[in-house]
Order: structure tokens, then C-alpha cells, then sequence
């Protein structure tokens, strides 16, 4: 036996079922069904329940991370058991299963197909005796299993050709300034905007920012670079300029949000 | 060496230790000095301190998802370092390690053995040394390896012959109806039942079911098949009769949770 | 290639990052993409923001459960992208990679140095185009990914012979008696004490302890051996003796927590 062991399969999960709600370990449970030993590792669980746009966040910024080959399964999925599409796509190496749950905001995988076109979709077929709310356990961990196990994701389902992806919202000039916006709070309370690193020169000019009215004028390299408590800007970890509090939070402080106007004059 | 390595075996997790509690780690880094690759799985460490009753559901829901051969862990303990017996048990091809907690309400394993009956029992020998308060660590894990290890269970302790298991609340008919109770409620708010799928026509023909005295009168076939807010009810993937809020939360919005009685009149 | 897997290597994280931040997700990818087989296992990520001290308990709790051979990666990190070193230590067999956060109070390394001396410890070098603001990512991960491919830690940077590791608080003699404090706070609300195990029959002679200014009289063996909602003392799994409220919460009842003052008189 152990000669016939093959190398370990990465699968990663992001649902908003709570990480120990019994669902996401029902999945786990399916998935380890597959004959190829598989790495499973937990992206989030506890995305807010049905809110797509955290869980779009999340996958553009984790998935890419993974090495070529890894499968990623996303369940943020208001629609369960509606008319809406479950999907297989290939996108830059990776292979994702997750709902279309493209919407007038977004869909999960907007992010990541903003960075990364797909190269190939399908629609999963639906087995007969899936419950009709919980498509998570009963069509994507089957179809997982299948793929982990060598089945062509042509036997998946029919092509899909009309994906519709929605690009995340972008800064715009106006007469004020550049007008973006805050995209992500993340655990720290930092505020990320979707003004991307390369406006810096252009922040540092202007030496200030506003957050929803708020004038940020204290630009940093990291966090450490002021005392406990300012409210400082900076390039940030993820590519963008953010806003943040050392050691605090800036959404409170700022009272600041997804959404939340930001404008460099 | 690679050639001597073995096909990994799963071990699941289930405690009410608090996931980043150090107490689960130490559990981890025990039962991974198996000689034998080991994929962990956390089915849930947040079941509420001592409840007894919710990770019986738990461990009934997930448990079962599992590949044969599958060995499960499960420490919830109000009774730790007292004379309650700590179990291997053997059933439907998995194995479990877990302490009998029967009481006046449930064991852990209730739910799990009224599906499949115990094939084989035994109490743990508690090793000289074990800690008082900690028997995850000190006498479940050590039991763990030695099974991953390939140790005859025979070898752990004494065959049990006198296992209690406690049936799980069952529907009654009453006067008024079909009576039953609210059995767990999940991550969403979702109200399970102990009312089986195969009720639904009658619950179809009554038009509606009173939850705490709270009438529901929308039947639907899946969350999405009504407006957000919308109290409905559904056979929902656990195979029971769930009562829920759609994008919403039904325990709130109907003041409802484990014990509140469910009537199909 | 089933042939060329070799055995897998165990690597623990523990961040304040948050569990499901995407920022755990986005190291473990990066961690992944070591050629060897890797076992994740997560100790704890809901460290409270910036506690290095409360890091540190965990750290010294859970890494030495693990085999030898283990690599632990820590990131509390307050001073990210300051002057603090980024550290890779060797030490009682096991591997860790953490920031250099000594401070007045403690680094993230203190408890598990203070237990088995460093035997090798190099400053890992900042990679160019690393962020300043996430080196858990891309100093942190990279240097584990070079190590479980089998570089020489000697190349990750130069050797440090400066470490400043500093002993957790000791009890002291006072007049009023043997004076502790309380060094942590578990999930169940036990407060775990720096008075070692070896005291217990000195608490025995006294009959009681004071936790704050509350006298605290019982002593038992395991918490079951009181009725609910009994403050009980006694020596915990940790190897240090303990004051708990049975099946309830002691940090509550007394009103306690890390630094409250413990006198066994």
C-alpha cells in the first residue's frame, strides 16, 4: 500500500456556515472521500451569512496565494436551490467550485476573474437526491471528489460561455480629487480602499486623505512608524493604501465602513 | 523513506475547548506523534461549555460523513477526572473515543449510535500520570496513537457490556396534533425539528405548523423560494423538518430554540 | 511519483490575525508551496490584537505536545516593518520562526525558552519587495518554505548571540505568604496561576487561598468533585494549581484576570 500513495491534492474552503456549524465539516467529510490524499485548509467560515462581496474579498485575496493546482470550493450561496448556476471554472492554474451568484453587486469569484480571465466554465449537473439547500454537500464536495479523483471537468456539466463578471468598483477623478472607496475592514479594524499602491506619490503630494470626511494626514511606512492610537494611512499588504489605527481600530475610530467614501484632494 | 509511508488516516476533533484555546493544540500535537500520516479535522471546538446535548448533534450530524475507518474524538466533559468511563467505540465502520456521559438527557455518542449500533466497546485504561482535568490529552489522545499505530483496541481496556444509549426525542401524536420539539438550531438561526422528511405531505395537508404557539403557514421546497424575512418551513439537507427565516434568523424572529415545541395540527 | 512523496512535516501557526482574516489563508498558501508534504495545524489565531503576552502562554502550552522536528511560526507581531528582528530558533528539538518582540513585559518565545534553552537562533533576512507591513507573509512564510525543502538554516541570516529571553513572574515569599498571580485565563474562565504544582501541599496546610482579596476554601481534585457553581481550587492540567467555578466561569465570579494578585497565606 504505501508505494501507492499519490502526492496530496490542496483543497481549500470558504463558506459562511460558521466553522463549527456541522456543515463545513459534512463537506469535509465527502471530500475526504476521494482515493488521492487531499490538504484541506479552512480560507474562512465565518464570512457574514449571505454576504457575497466579504466572501469576493476573501478569495481574490487568499486563493491566488495557493500553488497552481490547488481546487477551491466557495459556499456564499443566498440563492441555494434556485435557478442560479453552480460552477466549475479554471482561472490562472487554480480550479474553483462555487455558485454564480453574480448579482447587481458581485458574485465570489469577481475578484479573482478581474485578475485572472477564466479559461474554461462549466455548469455543474445537479445529481438526483440532492436536498435543495445544501448544494455545498450534495453537488460541489461530489463534484470535488470527481476531480480530485482524475474525471475530466468536461463529464462535470455543459460548457458555460456567457460568465458574467462584474469588476470591483475603481477610484474615479473628480473635481474634488480622486474618489475611491473602502473595499475590506479586515480583523484589525484597518480600513483598505481601492486606491491602488501606485496613487501613492500622489497621496503623498497631496499629504492628506479624507475617510468619509475624516482628514487622515499622517503617512506612514508601518504601523510602528507612529504612537499607539494615531490614525495613520499607508500602502498596505494587499497592493492598496489603507487606513489604520496603531494598535486600534480604524472603522471605530473612524467610524468607517465598506463603502465608505474615501477622496485624495 | 518515502516508500515506507502509509496512506494518511483522519481523525476528527469535537470539543467545547474554544478553538484557540491551547487545550485542542495540545490535543494535536499528541495524537501527531502517530507514526501513521494523520489528516486532523475540526468538526466543531465551540460547542457551548459542558453541552452534552449539542455535541451529541453535532457528532450525529458530521460524524457519519466520514470515510469508513474514519476515528473520531470527541471531548465534551462536564464529568472529567470523576468516575464516568472514558469509551472506544466501534460502530457502522467507524471508530470513536469519547466519554460516556450518558445522563438523564444524552451521551455524545446518542444520536450517532441510534443510527448505527455499537459493534464493539471498551473502557479506556487510565494511563498513571493522566491529569485530573484534562483526559483529551492525557488519556484519549494516547489511545488515539496507539490505534493509529495499529494497537488492537482489545489491548486499550475491558469490554463494556452495559452501554447505555438514549433514543433521541421522538414526535408524539396528541390531541392536538403532531407533536414534536425544536432539536438544534444552526449557524443560521435555522430551527431543526425533530419532525422527519417523511411528515412533509402531512404537514402539506395541515397547510401549517405552530412553532411555540407562532403559527407558519408558507411551505416551501427551498430559502430561496420566498422573500427575504419570510418565515417558512422546508425539509431542509438533515433530513427533519426545519423552520427558518430566509437571509434571516428564525430562532430570533420566532423566540424559538432547543426544546420549543413544534405542532402540525 | 507516488514514490517520491516523502513523509510530511508539521507546521503550527499561531497569529492574532483572526481565523478567518484571509490573512492565515494567504500564509498557509505560501507555506504550501514547500515540495515536501506539510500538516497544518493551527494553535490559535483570536489572539487578542497586539497581546504578546497572552501569545506566548499558548506558545509554551501547545508547541512542546508536538514531535520533535516541528516548525512553529508566531506572529504577534505589534512592531511589524520596525527595527524588532524577525527570528528563527532552535530549541529542544523543535523549530520556531517568530518577531524578536521582547518587550518590558514578554516576548512571544519567553515561556517556551524559559523551559528549553535556544540552541541556534539566526536573524532572518528581509527579502527584497517584502511588504512593511506583513512579514508573517513574506519574510515569515518564505524562510519555512526554505526550511522544509532543506536549506541550511545558516543561510536564512546571521547568527544572533544577543537573545534576550526573560523569565516569566515568579511566586515570591512575602510576609503575608506565598504571593502569585493569576498568568492566564482559559476558555472556560479558569484562572491558571504561576504557583507550580509542587505548592499544592503548602495549599493543602493553609486550608485556602485569596484570589484579589476573595478567599477561595475548597480544594478538590477535579472539578466534578464539587457541585456547579462551587469556586474551587486545583492543580490543572498545566502543572500549576488552578482556581475554577464548576461548570461556570471563576474570571466572572471573582472578578479576576491576568496580574490579579494570588496569596496562599
Amino acid at each position: 500500500m504505501p508505494a501507492e500513495v499519490p502526492a496530496p491534492r490542496i483543497v481549500t474552503l470558504t463558506t459562511d456556515f460558521g466553522a463549527g456549524s456541522g456543515y463545513v465539516a459534512e463537506m469535509k467529510g465527502r471530500i475526504l472521500h476521494a482515493r488521492v490524499p487531499v490538504v484541506l485548509v479552512d480560507i474562512a467560515h465565518d464570512v457574514p451569512a449571505h454576504d457575497v462581496r466579504a466572501a469576493a474579498w476573501l478569495v481574490g485575496q487568499a486563493c491566488p496565494a495557493f500553488p497552481q493546482g490547488t481546487l477551491h470550493i466557495i459556499v456564499v450561496d443566498p440563492g441555494v436551490g434556485t435557478r442560479r448556476r453552480l460552477l466549475w471554472v479554471r482561472a490562472g492554474g487554480h480550479e474553483y467550485l462555487a455558485p454564480d451568484n453574480v448579482s447587481p453587486e458581485s458574485g465570489v469569484l469577481t475578484r479573482v476573474l478581474a485578475a485572472t480571465p477564466a479559461e474554461a466554465v462549466r455548469e455543474l449537473t445537479v445529481p438526483a437526491g440532492a436536498s435543495t439547500t445544501f448544494h455545498g454537500r450534495d453537488v460541489l464536495a461530489p463534484a470535488a471528489v470527481a476531480l480530485l479523483d482524475g474525471v475530466s471537468p468536461d463529464t462535470l456539466g455543459a460548457a458555460v460561455t456567457d460568465l458574467v463578471t462584474i469588476a470591483p468598483p475603481l477610484p474615479r477623478q473628480t473635481a474634488a480629487g480622486l474618489a475611491g472607496e473602502i473595499v475590506h475592514v479586515d480583523t484589525f479594524g484597518n480600513l483598505l480602499t481601492n486606491l491602488p499602491a501606485d496613487q501613492w506619490p500622489r497621496l503623498v503630494a497631496a499629504g492628506r486623505l479624507c475617510v468619509g470626511g475624516r482628514e487622515v494626514g499622517r503617512l506612514v511606512r508601518t504601523y510602528g512608524d507612529a504612537a499607539p492610537g494615531t490614525v495613520v494611512a499607508l500602502v498596505g499588504s494587499q497592493g492598496v493604501i489603507e487606513v489604520a489605527v496603531v494598535q486600534g481600530r480604524a472603522d471605530v475610530t473612524l467610524a468607517a465602513g465598506v463603502g465608505t467614501e474615501v477622496l485624495v484632494p
